[in-house]
């Protein structure tokens, strides 16, 4: 097993201490929460920050292709640290999410998409360890 | 077909035109946008407002079950118009998402989480004429 | 309303005769269930089947671009009618999955992947009004 | 970091060598592979096979709670090593999925559904160092 790590040796040894109920206890589990979950993240980082590329201007119902990757293409894809989905927003309406598997996946999707009107891109990517990353990108819509 | 509305009709009729292609031509799909795609929506809808049962203070760690239904348990769940995903935050970190079927499921899903420390829980519904509808509930976390 | 059928009028009249509980009741709900939604299609379909474009063969190990469409590019993109997602497998193990909006979106997705052996690339398609739709590829892997 | 194994530090190491394209190379990439990642898992395993908790007979069109758990409610919810979904079909028909959360998710979940006919409830659900675990429970529709 690539990941038998302390961390995992010590949940086993809860469970089997919480007995009847079989459910990992609540203070095992808290143990696993670390500040990088609670917010999600907008500052830039060259691992995670997702990359769009899309056009500058589109014109209304026009199909194009977005392209979102994750940071400097420098993310691994291993089971123990992964890139769980990447999502596509415009402004706050979600258009497509693609969910990754960790070891099969490269973190990276193209999205064909048409717009109602300008506003921001928005891609979220979500890895293993952390809330999501997002970065944005202005677009403009003519008729 | 229970569907066999006029856009339909205009949809195919655009298919023929665009000849070669096949792809649906920009003008036709520009018909599609309606006002209520464009951005989340937070105003208080009978029909739509997600609905969060949890309770108002949890132990670090400890697991709970928070169900999130929609509306006053009267949104239809059929082809043509349904649910499509309730995702279940905590400010805005995601935790959870339950993507569902237009006829097979009622548009509610119980989610068994733990928190890091205490927030806003949000839930967001997302039917498919509209962008999602969000609410919110207050959650302490003790240790 | 662009989607005002006889059948949605027919839902709000049963919802207001259920009455007290709200939700929509047994009877109704029954009425929404067509043959098409019974089991996964495997037939072809110049309009639903999947259609997928990547190498014959590929190093193991080496990442590559799966492009994953669906029909002769003819499936609309309509509120009532729309692709709901878009699922890559290799032989039964689930790579990845693309959820997409019903008119933002136009149902094709590339997926950047890598494998650990050779047999068939699988996509499934599902729209909202039938069960997925499947169509296969073989693909090589070489040391 | 609490998941600082041998393959993280080897994957940094193969990142700075591959260098101008920052890509994971496709040596590095297939040493993530290993056999558990190839096929579905339908042998019984205490804890990762998903548990079906539902009526055996319900009645056409009406709806009905479905709780799908993982094992003996032994699975944990690491970082390193979570459940990422559980999905639930009516024999090949996927009728709903939900994607948990590393941390903050308990691998359960209720579905509310209603069904069209009867035959085998199936479950899958999928941790990140394996293809998916199935199970299935047969269901009885009745008119």
């Amino acid at each position: 097993m690539r990941y038998g790590t302390t961390s995992a040796i010590v949940a086993v040894a809860a469970l089997v201490l919480v007995g009847g109920t079989g459910r990992v206890g609540a203070q095992n589990q808290a143990e696993q929460f670390t500040p990088e979950f609670r917010e999600l993240r907008r500052s830039y980082d060259e691992k995670h920050t997702p990359k769009i590329e899309a056009p500058d201007s589109v014109k209304r119902g026009q199909w194009f292709d977005v392209t979102v990757g994750v940071g400097h293409d420098t993310h691994p894809s291993l089971s123990e640290h992964f890139v769980r989905y990447i999502a596509l927003y415009k402004d706050t309406a979600e258009i497509a999410r693609v969910y990754l598997h960790p070891v099969f996946s490269y973190p990276k999707a193209v999205f064909t998409i048409s717009l109602d009107e300008g506003g921001m891109l928005r891609a979220i990517a979500e890895p293993t360890h952390s809330a999501g990353w997002e970065s944005s990108k202005k677009i403009t819509v003519t008729r």
